[in-house]
């Protein structure tokens, strides 16, 4: 929570996320009940956003004013809406280029990947509502500061974001050991999303069944798996070179 | 410190220098004299082995063993010797493949650097023998174990390092933002050596003067930064790209 930005209060909070603000997590206090809180879960669920039951000395710790057992961190950008980030860039450049990541949980890697996607030109960021790494105040530093310069957008399905992104004209590319072919094998020079897969399970199988290329980076060696912000890089820099040529 | 090994005593210490096993650091107690204190601290500076002078609180901290106000933490791998490695290397290879690291200090990037190395087949790993990040634990982790996959040898400087490479036909070839040339403008089907820098200072001039071949690596936006680890992947990729064709 180290430098993340927090509101107190719950019709704060219910209206933070009503208005569309971006919220990380949402601390409630053990044991409050009510039709504000109700509504406050249903909004929580309905927007994907994480929250967990705490004891009230957890809250005072995070903050020492008025919070009524209700603390939301929220994130230090504000969110892209999905459709309309596709519908613009697609119809302004020739070739486009997104960047699925699907459930990358770990925030170092997330602030890697969104730094290397700032230097490669990506239109735009897709990353799931939960079970992604949240964009905080660390997100922001080892993002170098790119976290500001680049739209993310978040999706509930990666499965619709993908179908969304077919339909717009983008060819989708899974980044899976699972494949006989090599990225150097594919043409990237046309309207293209990367989908990048998790730390450890990598991407989802019913993701990989509807996107349109599988290709693997080569590898030698034993080991046999890099570390996913450095496969991100290798993919986004072979569509830079051959896009250059 | 954590899950490091740890050796103890001043005589264990100074043999286990002698003998060639690779110490990372040595806690020395405060106002500890003697002849064998002097021994050890003249070993240590000729060997580059970083120490310091430490309450005997914080000896006791890390080892309830005799310690006898020395204690000193030992990598989990074994280093290579660097002209033996580069003898057998280039003599057995046609295209040998290898990396240089400038003072890189963070060990999450030294990790990932040697996974991404481990799977893109470099034949060894160069580093400088102070002022690099240490290989502990942590880096066994992050390398997702490639470190005891492929050979590191430590260097008192990076200068002779480069001259040795040159003397034995493998061409130098630096990562920097200041030169006009691409990666992908160089031929990287030869005898190779790829040198990165340090995250915050990049490669030393020093260095850059005598190196064969700068090159960096195309940014778009406003960051033009990578992370040091995926601008190595880079590098690597591009060089696996070119030989494969």
């Amino acid at each position: 929570m180290k430098n993340e930005s927090l509101i107190y209060g719950i019709r704060t909070v219910i209206e933070a996320i009503a208005a569309g603000e971006s919220v990380n997590k949402v601390f409630i206090q053990k044991g409050l009940r009510g039709d504000l809180i109700r509504e406050l879960e249903t909004l929580l669920k309905k927007h994907g956003i994480g929250y967990s039951h705490v004891p009230v000395e957890k809250l005072n710790r995070l903050s020492r004013k008025n919070h009524q057992g209700v603390i939301a961190a929220i994130s230090p950008v504000t969110f892209h809406n999905f459709e309309t980030l596709v519908n613009e860039v697609t119809s302004q450049k020739e070739f486009p280029l997104f960047l699925l990541l699907d459930r990358v949980s770990d925030v170092r890697n997330f602030g890697a990947i969104i730094r290397t996607a700032e230097c490669t030109g990506v239109d735009g960021i897709i990353i799931l509502s939960s079970g992604s790494a949240p964009v905080t105040a660390d997100t922001v530093k080892t993002s170098a500061g790119a976290v500001f310069n680049i739209p993310i957008a978040k999706v509930t399905h990666m499965k619709d974001a993908v179908y969304y992104l077919q339909a717009s004209g983008v060819e989708v590319v899974a980044a899976t050991e699972k494949s006989p072919k090599t990225l150097y094998d594919l043409d990237l020079k046309k309207p293209l999303a990367f989908v990048m897969g998790s730390e450890d399970k990598g991407i989802s199988p019913a993701l990989l069944k509807i996107t349109d290329h599988l290709a693997k980076i080569p590898m030698a060696g034993d080991i046999a798996s890099l570390n996913v912000s450095v496969a991100c890089g290798v993919f986004l820099y072979e569509a830079v070179r051959q896009r250059r040529s």
